[in-house]
């Protein structure tokens, strides 16, 4: 891309990272585990600009491996803009010309909020496996800390895919009042045993590559080999086997014929060790561990007796979006939702969109949630009588 | 099981496995990748009696974990029977009160025929990654090498699952007029890009093991982390999501609440962890790349430059058989082969069974299969005027 053209009218530009800091002692934050942790610092961008009314403010939750940068550029020399810049800046589908976009990095994460990889300031070490477990709802509780401390009063919307839907359905529990709509991609109130089942292999890994060393691994060798085996998994649960036929086939890789070695040989396995290699650069292993333990752990139905129980109190107006061939999070699962939502009489929508992408959907499918987002925004702002506000 | 009940009328009781050793040098066997490999040992065990006319052998192909020992014990004190015990014996779908009932350990396995594990005799010392790369084709010739060793003029049937089911077709292409039928389960002309990148990752997790050493392990640690894991990726993908469901559900072990550790909380966890270590006991690692290799490079649509054209010459009865709930070796992969073969004009049947129980359903379906596998070998016997030979 051009440097001159690349921040063109659909980019929301240059952007930067800012640090919000709270929970000092004694007054940190209390954790769903019993545990507390302060003081914390949130990493977050925002993109747009709040309006006199407070009323035009939407949360983007992210998933797993992403990060508050959601669009735009860092520098201009930047090769790859924020991982959901096809959906938000100006006339885009979260456009910033109209919309207040936050997006935070998640408590836990490796991304400038505090986690597992920060440094401990009384023992002057990171935390490591000292950290304390984190659950999706001590996630919702900080993001509720930011919004506070950026005079967000109410959320028009928020949304999120995958692990970021499962922040969103917390929010939209947690705090009824305070998000009018939320937009659940892609997502569950809990991993089927399969999904679980994956992320302990990738753990597992981890935790077996000598370098781990029982997670106290800083500024030493890291446990590299581990967290590429636990992406690579993750990766071939993003996508679907009719997506790979499309990507890869069976085609081999600079080789006309089977050179019967242990090299790799299928595109596939390039493909894969590309992905490993790169996430290692960018990913920090013990973060990996938290993260989708803390996935594992989510499960709404156990936490309030039953899903319907679960949504008694929503009052958000709820748009749920599945995809067809997403097989980590099914569309069987995004249905349950939607009717436990039903059965509390809410609001809710449901759009199953057909897509080979798999579970990856969420972030390629570009064009068809942009429709489908842009219409459910657009329809917030009329009010019962048919007219906009 | 008590004792003396165990070889009840069902069992074929007490068995034990042979060898028989051919390809001795200067008389080595060509293999597919242009090397030559000799001597060949072959592990086998037969049930049952070739009758005198010869015409009732049973060829049986195991899958990527099996052996020899399909049927029977080892010793009054074994506590499981041969692997497919719950199909072969008095009275049940491979009857060895009728058939003369085949199974060796395939080439390059690690049960008894020469593979990987084995000791080079030009050197002293295992071959390691030295031995050559076989295919599904070598595999097949070494079996028809057993076949004449044995007497055995032509095969009745023969039958295979998932790799099984590779070599089975391999057999019916390369050998039309020694195989009178065949059955062919659960398996597939070539893996999905997806299932290659499964094996990798497998194959990956065993090759960084710090204990793999190139390959070079014998008489040290084993690279048993490495192993566990390909395992465990491999029982997920056996598995299906809706078995997970039913099997352990979101279970916790032992608790009744998150510990919020790093422990196997889930009961799918426990149930993993156990299925590698148990692995790691029964198998050995350089075997592992070995024959995930081999299913990796089997296509016959490639080798043969369409699958219609492999099929060309089969004149055997083939009858192919698939499970619903199979992601691995999907029933449409089944039908690709039934399709093939009917283009041909060939005598084929197909049975899609409803089972939730994923690639295992192979393994696992033994009413179903029983009444399948009866029926299609007692029709081998009605000659075309519809009259019992």
């Amino acid at each position: 891309m051009n440097k001159n053209t690349r921040f063109d009218s659909g980019s929301i530009g240059l952007v930067h990272t800012k640090y919000f800091t709270f929970a000092n002692p004694p007054d940190e934050l209390e954790l769903e585990c019993g545990k507390k942790l302060g003081p914390i610092t949130v990493a977050y961008e925002t993109y747009g600009k709040l309006s006199e009314k407070k009323d035009n403010a939407i949360l983007i939750l992210h998933a797993l491996s992403g990060d508050a940068h959601a669009a735009g550029y860092h520098t201009a020399n930047d090769k790859q803009p924020g991982w959901w810049d096809n959906m938000i800046g100006p006339g885009k589908a979260f456009d910033t010309d109209k919309y207040f976009i936050i997006c935070s990095n998640f408590l836990g994460g490796c991304k400038g909020t505090t986690g597992s990889i920060t440094v401990d300031k009384n023992t002057g070490r990171n935390y490591g496996l000292s950290f304390p477990m984190i659950t999706i709802a001590d996630m919702v509780k900080v993001q509720k800390k930011l919004m506070d401390y950026l005079g967000v009063q109410s959320l028009l919307s928020l949304a999120g895919g995958s692990m970021g839907g499962m922040q969103g359905l917390e929010w939209i529990i947690e705090y009824p009042d305070f998000v009018k709509s939320a937009m659940i991609i892609a997502s569950t109130s809990r991993l089927s045993p399969q999904a679980i089942a994956f992320n302990e292999v990738g753990r597992n890994a981890i935790t077996t590559d000598p370098n781990w060393h029982n997670g106290d691994y800083y500024g030493k060798s890291i446990p590299r080999h581990g967290l590429a085996i636990a992406r690579m998994i993750g990766h071939i649960t993003y996508l679907s086997d009719i997506s790979m036929h499309a990507k890869f086939g069976r085609r081999l890789r600079e080789r006309e014929a089977y050179g019967y070695d242990f090299s790799s040989e299928f595109e596939v396995e390039t493909y894969l060790h590309h992905q490993g290699d790169k996430f290692v650069e960018r990913f920090d292993a013990n973060t990996y561990l938290y993260l989708t333990k803390t996935m594992d752990y989510f499960d709404l139905a156990s936490k309030f007796g039953s899903l319907n129980s679960a949504f008694e109190n929503v009052t958000s107006k709820v748009l749920v979006m599945s995809f067809t061939s997403d097989w980590l999070f099914p569309p069987y699962q995004s249905k349950e939702i939607v009717k436990s939502l039903m059965n509390n009489d809410k609001d809710v929508s449901y759009v199953e969109i057909t897509s080979s992408y798999g579970h990856d959907a969420f972030l390629l499918e570009a064009e068809h949630l942009t429709k489908i987002v842009t219409n459910f925004l657009d329809n917030l702002k009329v009010d019962k009588n048919g007219k906009k506000n």
